[in-house]
């Protein structure tokens, strides 16, 4: 059975809840490989202490292990938000195939920074929008139970 | 006693000879805070098989542990070449407040994807230059070597 995109984000989304549920910001993300899903991550800034510990560096990190290898461009990244500088740079490096997002981030979204530059690796193929309503909904439901 | 920017610029410059020795692209980076280093990093892509093991991700996961925050607002960041984009993106979720860097990296600094834009946190100094032909000159002859 070939999965699709919003199979993929639905189990970035689990992440996602995941992350909710501990008090962090809600962003989770897979690594898919070959129509597998090889790693997940979710966000864990608070409770690792450490402000880098974002859902797909937690999932590529896992990916390079578990396929022993530090380049990935046969994979795909789904994550539920925009990724940051920082993730998307981490792309690059990884060399990771495709990347796939859910909702936008106007305040922390690579675009702010990059402008109209290409932050991913340059053979990347990117797509925005899947499940973006669901991704971009529990956003808005962390940061208002914060107020 | 006070140390200057090139102190800390020659501990970072160990930092990445210890890389040059094992094999890896030889980077160095130390987190000084109060006029000491409370962490050092260097590169070790392959040797942890890990693309994003950068000599900055290293060094301010390590200082985030010894300081127990996530956020480092006081400290300062010597890195021996120009950051890429993921380190400057990691430098700003840890609002680190001044980074200090040596060699100029015109194939993977962050000034060749992110133009003007400013990468780091916004509260964030930025000193370039700093014993930037030693820095540099680690860096051509690993490069050389590998020719």
């Amino acid at each position: 059975m070939e999965f699709d995109d919003e199979y993929f984000m639905k189990e970035a989304l689990k992440q996602a809840r995941l992350a909710f549920d501990a008090g962090e910001v809600p962003v989770g993300a897979v690594v898919v490989w070959d129509n597998k899903i090889i790693a997940r991550g979710h966000n864990q800034v608070e409770q690792l202490n450490d402000s880098t510990a974002h859902a797909e560096m937690i999932a590529m990190t896992s990916a390079f292990n578990q396929v022993g290898s530090k380049y990935l461009p046969e994979a795909v990244l789904y994550v539920t938000v925009e990724p940051c500088l920082m993730c998307c740079g981490a792309t690059y490096w990884a060399k990771i195939g495709r990347i796939v997002y859910g909702a936008e981030d106007v305040k922390n979204g690579y675009k702010k920074t990059t402008g109209t530059n290409w932050p991913f690796h340059q053979k990347a193929q990117l797509t925005n929008g899947v499940l973006a309503a669901e991704c971009g909904q529990l956003m808005k439901e962390f940061f208002a139970q914060l107020r």
